[in-house]
């Protein structure tokens, strides 16, 4: 067993489109750093955040609270000091507050000797995501934890699938720098849904999961329609529809917001349309003079891990 | 080309548990016999109904309502006679009246030496479907035309896809004789649903498409949950809950409604438990004086077929 690690945790993109709470994915190579040691006073302490000003207190940042729940299940004392480089802006909408969650579980697990199988993580991480959104969502952390693109079948009991990745299927996002909460992103959902509606909602995730296990590019563009969250929550993102549309125009499968936004995610089926993509939209927010960060990856098939 | 043909038309239940308006599957050798011919006087003309006493007039029948869509398209003014073998008590749930459009358009097809497609036949034989239940539904003449499982990603524009069907699945249905109109079941579905629970549904159609792909049996039970329509519908169903209860007792996978019912559905992995289940619907049903029919087989890999 080692008294120290230094880990990778991806940025996760959640909701893709049509599958609102229950489906999200891996970058590859995108994400944050954490080194994890033990430490003998039984503390959970936060060294440094490196990269932005966010809270070191043991009992607000993400890292931390997710792994409090790990050493209570585990019935463990240990002490655990934690430095985070982050790479992405908090708020994105590409699940970085969940990249903590993940990867403090995961380092802290293989820290212990792996007491708990990833799945168990997958639970520990969703009290990170509480603390931060009120409610325990496991659409971000287990694509993280797990890798790949993953469905959260059931939240009670816990069930949770990992579904194929296809070989060329590259991701290009888009974070321009405004501010959308997740907890208002939320509030500004209806309650209520007309039945018709989900209908056409639960056909496009029953295609998307297919287009996945097929590798058919073009069902997964065509799968990628969400009739409910979409039409309401891109009114909160400057230049949502004319971003769209130029993605599509110039060759994505399908565009949609990035978890609860206000980033912007298009697939692409090869590298070459996903760079173009991706300057596209950083010439859309440049010309407007918003400043926006732009990320290009595969989907990333391995999630968090030891580095 | 034939003047003449006979056809077998599977039966099919549609929505599947979560997936309503959206899935369905084809019986394996369970449905109707279809005989088709051609006639010089232009007309269409439905010589007999054996089995039960249904409409004859081609402008009420789904057969010939199917038909004429087809003809229309293929602007012909070719005439047909029809002889129907009905097997199957009309009012199901496993749509009968989609047997009848399906096999009308696909001996039309084959009797024309196939100018269209199974995908076109499917939007043919979708006007037969509107005769019956004022909506052109696809949900049953996709799996009859197709053959296994089936998803309706999207009504506009049609857009069907094929699923995996797993070796050893079967099926069992029982279709207590009560009258529960398609009409009547629609109308009272709540038109609003909550979309916390419209999750739980997608959620499901996601690992039922995925339990298809991986043969996984437990996850195609597991995801046969159905929070929105069964909760409303099975009150018109006589011993609902206790049949259910029982078949997921003696082993099955998972137990729904068959369409919009009377008709309950269960599957099984392997033949000894769907037979076990078999007996036992038909036993609940006899105990309390209820007439009954009950069914039993495999997926129906391939839908309509000459025979």
């Amino acid at each position: 067993m080692f008294d120290k690690i230094k880990i990778f945790s991806p940025a996760t993109v959640a909701n893709v489109g049509c599958g609102y709470d229950v489906l999200g994915f891996a970058l590859d190579g995108i994400g944050e750093e954490m080194e994890v040691s033990k430490r003998n006073d039984g503390k959970l302490v936060i060294d440094e955040i490196i990269g932005f000003d966010l809270p070191k207190d043991p009992l607000v940042n993400t890292a931390t609270v997710a792994a409090q729940a790990l050493l209570d299940a585990a019935g463990s004392k240990q002490g655990f000091s934690f430095t985070i480089k982050k790479t992405i802006n908090p708020g994105s909408g590409m699940g970085t507050s969940a990249s903590s969650s993940a990867g403090g579980v995961f380092a802290l697990n293989e820290l212990l000797g792996r007491p708990f199988t990833p799945s168990q993580l997958v639970e520990f991480a969703m009290e990170g995501e509480k603390a931060v959104s009120k409610k325990a969502h496991a659409d971000n952390v287990a694509p993280n934890l797990l890798g790949g693109f993953t469905l959260v079948r059931s939240y009670d009991p816990l069930d949770i699938l990992t579904l194929p990745v296809p070989e060329e299927l590259y991701v290009t996002v888009v974070h321009p720098q405004v501010e959308v909460k997740t907890t208002d992103a939320k509030k500004i959902l209806k309650k209520q849904v007309d039945l018709s509606v989900a209908v056409q909602q639960w056909g496009n995730v029953g295609g998307l999961v297919s287009g996945l296990y097929e590798s058919d590019y073009d069902l997964i563009g065509r799968s990628m329609v969400d009739v409910i969250v979409e039409p309401i929550r891109k009114i909160l993102i400057p230049l949502y529809d004319d971003v769209k549309a130029k993605a599509l125009e110039e060759g994505a499968l399908g565009c949609s917001i990035a978890g609860s936004g206000p980033s912007i995610f298009a697939f692409s089926k090869g590298e070459e349309t996903a760079l173009k993509i991706k300057n596209m939209m950083q010439v859309k927010y440049d010309e407007v003079g918003i400043l926006a960060y732009t990320y290009m990856s595969k989907i990333g098939k391995e999630g968090v891990r030891i580095i």
